[in-house]
């Protein structure tokens, strides 16, 4: 860690952020011929944050392989850019020597991020790794709840007292023992005499400033604190909203414990959306790295809801079972009604979804966002009834079968947006993830009421 | 913007990052009674970002009252965190001294974020309303294509040639008024003679060391140029992937002419989330505050081509209609297997499209990664076939038809798999948005295979 790779320039293309497949190729070719001298060679230009990516896009029986051979060369970084679901099998790879050293480099909230999904032994091996001061700060910080911002901090703050001038402060930090320090830092955090943060300094202002200066003179505008027990996708929001590049951490006394950079406030930001796409496609944490077994089981009981769901619509179809008998035409037509409602619902609650999650979506407008789906459903029905009126009499040579498919398609197209709304808004306020659960409600609603409208009206104007 | 605010503490509760509805009715009753003083009192603790978010909550009447009671005080930052839909609905309400005093707060890459949208009577007006200097770096901005670096990048660098000392540095820095320097810097970026840049000292490494130490002994292991021709979300992703602070642009000749900053690079990742999350789900470009024409307008392309969806499945069904008169349990039973399909093919392109963004599904893993959505699909389409048959059975009575939905269910989830993750992947070939149209096929394809797989095996086992 201690070398300046070259500066890699990006190019225009996708290629220079991503290993090619010759790169890859011609890695796993010094794999083959057990050629470690070439291997590290082909390593060397790479991230770790791109040697995890590599690691993830081969099979478990080479990812082996080039652990083995790469062997000392295994930077600690690899493993905690590495994605969960291959982890524990990289880690049972690496030599104990290998693994203690790759540990010892890192920083204590990745060692964190690390440890916390690891089995109860493998935690061990790997705090055992690590040297007594840092070992204390990672079971600090396991003491958080996951996913909060205890868990996300890092512990070495740099900060100063409020009657502290520009000059004190750069000759305490030149003082100080780097490895006291963070690694990286852009901001003194000025405490008061009970540790509580007050503001916070930019380096830049206090290196261009005179040294007689007091700090708090100079602080910055945007100032927020965050309690350690917050939610971390709540810490990703703040620093997204009011532009923040790093944020004291403070305990339930209001003592400054440590400090979040927008570096990890951003990689919880993407892995915050990467939930919600997820869990709207109903894919529970899914990666493609996981194995079969385990995506079998994820998106079972996703499609466990959907069967009945389905099973729920073909009771309700099942009910005009002799309507659809005597005009066969109503079942070639009935599933274009249900699947536009279907689909119009989606739309609906995936706005509504993200309105919530970036908190646009408020009581404060919910009346007016409701009305507005409901009416955008009722044109858009509209429109599209009269399409599918027109194929209707044009196919089937019936004006009344015409006339009852749009009507049915503009109430479920109203529905659609009502349900596509509401639902997400209720489930929220009831504290179940609307990203979750809306979808099979919506779409529940949207086929039930798209069938039952459609067969229904069909009975009262045909038979 | 020279006022330090207080420092808020972030809650526990949301309630601390949203303005509750009882701070908005608050601030509306004041816009009732016209109360200039009481308004200012309570919007003065609001961020912009916030003051922003209340803006695109409330309707475009008390929108309206609001700015123009609020006057003055109107902030050049409530702009650029403004929704697109309704900053030139609130730059048409601003008086043009508000509008001027406004714009010339604004960072350059703020303004460039503003106008770029804007029609052009509204872009001459805020150009006209900036200085010279500030003028002509918005309009070399703007000659970069959309969603570029070179519109996303800040003109103020802070820059150090390569025989430097930290002395001289922090001397050049000194002695920089503070007009030329960015509101906020992390790093200093070295250049060589022809400005190219070779390197980023950070402050921290800069405050640090001793006065006589060359620059180029402090450079930062990671260092990524970027191109301002570069597509701003490749320089998010390059942002997240790399843990960059900050980014030196550089133009075709590989000049320094500018930098970008994390905060940037995360509110790009943002819009490209939820860019992706809305195409998914057939929302264009969706955001509450449009008005019903535009979100209709918006909705309606993917409700068209999902109503040719429909059509061509019933197009499927009608072939059957012989089939559907004889055993009317057909009918009931069809949408279940085309449904089924459906939610498996989603689950799969919502793998494989957030993977193709993330880089993570290559050419180096495309062939494992579609045989093991095929797997996953055959296991979860045969034990839904066990359930489904079953009922198909207990229901019906008939053996044979649960035997026909089973054999159906199989089939359709194989193929869902399939279509699933090899539809992205050849759109993505082919230079279209995956996110975008892999929706519409993957359904086409669930829904004609599931209704032709089940009516046709019907019809070969039962009639």
């Amino acid at each position: 860690m201690s070398e300046q790779t070259e500066p890699v320039p990006i190019e225009l293309e996708d290629a220079a952020y991503v290993l090619g497949p010759k790169a890859i190729s011609a890695i796993l070719y010094a794999v083959d011929i057990e050629d470690q001298a070439k291997l590290t060679e082909l390593m060397e230009p790479l991230h770790p944050a791109d040697i995890a990516d590599l690691l993830e896009q081969i099979n478990a029986f080479d990812r082996s392989r080039l652990i083995r051979l790469y062997d000392r060369e295994f930077d600690g970084e690899i493993l905690s850019e590495l994605d969960e679901s291959i982890r524990e099998e990289v880690i049972g790879v690496l030599t104990p020597q290998v693994l203690t050293q790759a540990v010892r480099e890192m920083d204590s909230d990745d060692v964190v991020d690390l440890v916390e999904d690891l089995e109860d032994h493998q935690q061990e091996t790997i705090l055992d790794a690590l040297e007594d001061v840092d070992r204390a700060a990672v079971q600090q910080a396991l003491g958080y709840p996951e996913y909060s911002a205890g868990r996300l901090m890092q512990r070495e703050v740099v900060m100063a007292p409020e009657h502290w001038t520009v000059g004190e402060a750069i000759d305490h930090l030149r003082a100080t023992p780097e490895e006291e320090l963070p690694d990286q830092f852009y901001h003194i955090v000025i405490v008061d005499p009970r540790l509580h943060p007050v503001g916070n300094v930019t380096l830049g202002k206090l290196m261009r400033s005179r040294r007689e200066t007091k700090l708090m003179d100079l602080l910055e505008e945007t100032f927020q604190i965050i309690p350690a027990t917050q939610e971390e996708s709540d810490v990703a929001y703040a620093f997204n909203q009011y532009h923040l590049i790093s944020a004291p951490v403070v305990d339930e006394e209001g003592r400054l414990i440590g400090i979040i950079t927008i570096d990890d406030a951003m990689a919880v930001l993407d892995e915050e959306h990467e939930e919600d796409i997820l869990r709207l496609a109903g894919v529970g944490e899914g990666s493609l790295s996981d194995r079969v077994s385990e995506t079998t089981k994820q998106r079972l009981p996703w499609l466990a809801v959907n069967l009945l769901t389905a099973i729920a619509a073909s009771l309700v179809i099942a009910q005009f079972e002799a309507a659809i008998a005597q005009i066969v035409a109503l079942a070639v037509l009935m599933p274009i009604v249900a699947s536009m409602g279907g689909n119009a619902g989606t739309q609906s609650l995936t706005v509504a979804v993200r309105a919530l999650a970036t908190k646009d979506l408020t009581g404060a407008n919910v009346w007016r966002v409701i009305r507005r789906e409901v009416l955008v459903g009722a044109i858009n029905g509209l429109i599209f009834a009269v399409v599918i009126g027109i194929v209707g009499v044009i196919w089937f040579g019936s004006p009344a079968l015409g006339f009852v498919i749009a009507i049915a398609m503009v109430i479920n197209m109203i529905v659609a947006g009502l349900a596509g709304t509401a639902i997400p808004v209720i489930l929220d306020r009831i504290g179940i993830d609307p990203a979750l659960a809306s979808g099979a409600f919506v779409t529940t609603v949207t086929d039930v009421v798209g069938f039952f409208a459609f067969l229904g009206i069909a009975v009262m104007v045909l038979l």
